[in-house]
């Protein structure tokens, strides 16, 4: 039992830590960790299970500091717990160049960090996705292996957030009843006081969407600790309201924005040592309370261990590690191999939708894994298979999610189950509304985390839905993303070799888009070998080409057919078919100066912007595609109003040759 | 009065007018239309002020289809009531190439539509945009000028997306009590019953964020009558939840998600004639309901006509039909010349977010119809002058929304300001968060409106932030979306002159990256002529330039140095200063060449990534900028880090030119 005074000395460590280092970085945001300091206190020393020595334990609890401009809340966390990623001299490094104590947590920085937040409203839907993955995976492997809390910091700008109520609507359909909540009820945003922007009523409003809720004092360790009990045991997730005071200690500017994004000032931190009656120098935690702090990160090393017993014990333990490991079952790639033949002797040609369905179709039934879902589009997407049963808020058994039409918090959700571990998510939406989600995708990118997300309806190919719904910039603008792949499969071969690298790609996120309209089959021969792997490759070779035409997706079957026309008018022309722009620009320099070759015209073919192209075809190149946006009518005739036919290909070579 | 049969069948020519339409294009979405018929109906004959022969009319009520793929009931209703534009020849030809009923409603195409929805949640967004400018010019011009109903129908998609809450959330704040919305709550979505994806109590939602709330039956006239009037009368914003059937009338098919995005068939259409009792052929209307509804349509011209003679009589009328047309005060254009000529005197080095709010100060005072805010960053983003006093729910003479942290419900509302008319709507976000309001941006784009984002803190230059918070792909990505003038200003003079040319473009949506950290001025001369108009331009001119250094914003600094260093090392060095691409492509080719020149060295700067530059410097010129995300730090360092210096620029064209 920790004494009251012991408990406001522990958290006090916390306030100066974070003082003291937003003081020596002259810059960041000292309020938050103030202010949550207590709540943290009680979580981290009385009810969080986590292990600090094995820090990647997969059933610890989970928390999320969401509102992640309190980075040093989080820091001072994994310092005194004695997570050995965060020493003191990291603390002091606090938003240096090279340090692991960013200005906002950074996921890969430092073990105990669950997920990169900052971009508000992003930490709580993450934290949705992993108490879906627990739920999942408890169902799946029992509770003995998987069965813990997820617990999330939020503050007001996560609740303003549209991305939040997608995501707490989903955790209350859900009946996510082990994710917990702490609303920092602080009352103070960037501009001032919360009430010049909103006038929520926050209880009402998790109410509506079947949370529990809980309003307590933040700071009465207490009273803290009884909300999280009664909230442990809550049939529904649980929204905690903490009163709290931003900048707790600071006597002039506790209670006000000032103390939300800027530093103290020497004098008030002086002011604040005097007030909380701390007398230790700056980045220094005395002995007791840091002792006290090192044992309440031991609190749960027992429970691991006996945790490791009932792995050792358990049937599944070979594909629970296996899972957590991120290791995909050996027998993937034969079965793709043999998907692969099949479709080298039967020639299909379905759109790249469909052609994704049948590959999954393969890749469902050898990973147990994946879990899919669509945002409202499960007919479009066709990302359920025969063995993706639909989760519902009593069953878990299924694998595949009804986002609702929440493509945001989708994203970010799955964000989560991939950082939970055990799963590999795949979503479904449509390539427009890949902008709806953006931000989670950039973290994804920026995390480096195995999510994948299947976009159908890639071009003005969908037709009458009219240009609301044709994306014509997206793929420029997904693949100026660093550290994502983007797949654009030309037929249901490509669309094959494409999962298998998106699966097989686990420090990085995969966007394919795929077309709703049929593909004519382009590779028609079966090879063993991932052509795509090297993101472009001679489709139709030809020597001394006068032209080389490199084409993504859809537009493939235009450069096949303009190839053809052309060779006919006896113009030598080669084919380049262009999956993964990422990919090819990491081959080698020889590689990519034979794929890009001497031919005196180079056209590019894709039904969206240039921009990204003249890398490949150079600026005095050719491009065939769009330069505004698309229109309403049936696909074949937008194709030939934008001017992106074989014809138009054909006539644009021959014009350029004479 | 409208009797019960009378309303029906004048309800059921909505529907058949849908039904006959999807079903001749093959596609569509007639579940909405024929469930929302009734809701429509009772709206448009009775409380709907509106004029088809004046659509323009200012103080006309809105009405805003946010569930727009229901498009077949606005064109329906715009043909019934006379709007000259929707003919039912264009009924006839829904969802063709050249037709004016597009897939999806889309501004512009027909009077009548008041903004493109169908990316849902936008429509109810955008409409929170028009009550907030009712509100604001009631206040400015009088209720004699200005005193309107903004209504809107929703789908259960909307009231899902994120961006609803935010738009809801702050209705409900600033009490916009003429804004009154029908859920069309049908209980389906696309993916099948509501309840596999949601739970939420809308009733319960909306209440929390202060909104009034009724429930009725959407198939009873009477009843929504009733409502409506209520709604009128409230002091909040209103949420009438509509009881009805998806596809009401179709016999099989009503009230499942078949009827919600295909066509019927004809046999269940020839079933629905039968149910309904319907007798006219495909696309006729019986006399009787079209006489009806045409009368329908007449119904506020003489309320027009009379608003026309207050409007003459008007002490404001000369500035209010200014404002309503859009073009500028005559003198704003020599205010900000005489603004330049100071600069060039004064030569500050502010960041440019700073140059920013001083132009802003120029520009505020000169032109009333700014209304301008923040996404909580109003001390970051600048954007808040001497003549911006904050609006607040009581008190709307202010020019200034404090939005909360919701860039969604931000972009979106502005592009309902810009929309409304009378009003210029500039934000305040940092670049990074363009992604959290990317679709409504998007949307302003393919709208042709002028809404002007100002997005701070737009490289590593931000610092210690960190990569969640420095947008690296985020200049690419803007400039790939068509019709989106993207200006990053190098300097105060810069940035004044982008200002002109964001506040000049009416037909479409500007965004200005501006710096946090302070720039040198590089506009030392008083030039009268608006440079930046051309979007590139020299700025160090050089005759036979062995090297040209392209740069834009904060970079164009590092370019003046290095090419001081070249030419000190007797390198003849050019350099261009390229504040917006988009408006050099516009250029004439001769321009264009001229300003990319002959030099055997091309660079680019910019601290973002290299998509997009190499048809300026070719795909062998030299970029230095981003290749990954940014990092944590002091920004100095950063850009040190990143080799994004004059040095690194000597060096690399030393190294190419030997």
């Amino acid at each position: 039992m920790i004494s009251r005074e012991k408990h406001d000395r522990m958290a006090n460590a916390i306030r100066f830590l974070s003082m003291d280092a937003v003081e020596k970085a002259n810059s960041g945001h000292p309020g938050l960790p103030m202010g949550a300091a207590d709540i943290a206190t009680v979580l981290f020393t009385r009810y969080l299970s986590f292990d600090p020595k094995n820090p990647a334990w997969p059933n610890r609890d989970r928390f999320v500091l969401s509102a992640g401009h309190g980075s040093m809340l989080l820091y001072s966390l994994l310092y005194l717990t004695g997570y050995e990623d965060i020493t003191i001299d990291e603390i002091r490094n606090f938003r240096q160049l090279g340090s692991r104590t960013a200005g906002h947590p950074e996921y890969g920085h430092a073990a105990g960090i669950e997920t990169t937040t900052g971009p508000l409203g992003q930490g709580i839907a993450n934290a949705v996705g992993m108490a879906l993955a627990e739920r999942k995976l408890r169902d799946e492997f029992g509770s003995d292996l998987i069965e813990h809390f997820t617990y999330v910091i939020a503050g007001d700008g996560c609740l303003m957030e549209g991305i939040s109520q997608e995501a707490i609507a989903l955790a209350g359909h859900l009946k996510l009843n082990k994710l917990i909540v702490f609303w920092d009820d602080n009352n103070i945003s960037i501009d001032g006081p919360i009430s010049i922007a909103d006038s929520t009523d926050q209880h009402a409003r998790f109410r509506a969407s079947k949370w529990h809720t809980i309003a307590v004092d933040g700071h009465d360790p207490e009273a803290i600790a009884a909300a999280i009990e009664e909230a442990q045991k809550s049939d529904k997730p649980t929204m905690i309201a903490c009163k709290t005071v931003i900048g707790f200690g600071a006597p002039n500017k506790a209670g006000t924005h000032k103390v939300h994004g800027s530093p103290l000032g020497a004098e008030e931190i002086a002011a604040t040592r005097k007030a909380l009656g701390w007398e230790a120098e700056a980045f220094t935690v005395p002995a007791d309370v840091l002792d006290a702090w090192r044992s309440a990160g031991k609190r749960s090393a027992e429970t691991r261990k006996a945790w490791e017993a009932k792995l050792e014990a358990a049937e599944k333990k070979a594909e629970f590690v296996r899972r957590f490991s991120g290791e995909l079952e050996a027998s993937l790639a034969p079965a793709i191999s043999a998907y692969k033949q099949k479709l080298a002797e039967t020639k299909p040609s379905p759109a790249t939708r469909k052609a994704s369905e049948d590959a999954l179709e393969v890749i469902n039934g050898v990973l147990n894994e994946t879990i899919s879902g669509s945002a409202d589009l499960t007919g479009s997407n066709n990302t359920k298979t025969s063995q993706t049963h639909s989760i519902t808020p009593d069953n878990f058994s299924g694998r595949y999610v009804h986002y609702g039409v929440r493509e945001h918090g989708m994203a970010a959700a799955m964000n989560g189950m991939a950082l939970h571990g055990g799963l590999i998510p795949y979503s479904g939406g449509f390539l427009i509304f890949s902008d709806y989600c953006r931000p989670s995708i950039r973290l994804a990118a920026l995390m480096g985390i195995r999510v994948i997300h299947v976009l159908t309806h890639d071009s003005i190919g969908l037709g009458e839905d009219g240009p609301t719904h044709q994306p014509v910039e997206h793929l420029a603008s997904l693949r100026a993303i660093p550290n994502l792949l983007v797949f654009r499969p030309a037929d249901a071969t490509e669309t094959a070799e494409c999962w298998q690298l998106a699966l097989e790609s686990r420090k990085r996120p995969s966007a394919i888009a795929l077309t709703r309209q049929n593909l004519m089959a382009v590779r028609t021969e079966y090879k063993e070998e991932n052509l795509c792997a090297r993101g472009a490759y001679d489709l139709v070779p030809a020597k001394d080409a006068k032209v080389t035409i490199f084409a993504t997706g859809s537009e493939v079957e235009i450069a096949v057919k303009a190839s053809q026309a052309l060779q006919e008018k006896g113009i030598s022309t080669r084919v380049v078919s262009v999956p993964c722009i990422e990919l090819f620009a990491e081959q080698s320099d020889d590689y990519r100066q034979a794929i890009i070759g001497n031919s005196p015209v180079k056209i590019a073919i894709e039904a969206g912007v240039r921009q990204g192209w003249d890398h490949i075809i150079g600026s005095d190149g050719i491009f065939v595609g769009m330069s505004s946006f698309g229109a309403s009518g049936p696909y074949k005739e937008l194709y030939k109003h934008f001017g992106i036919t074989p014809e138009a290909v054909v006539a644009a070579a021959e014009a350029k040759l004479s």
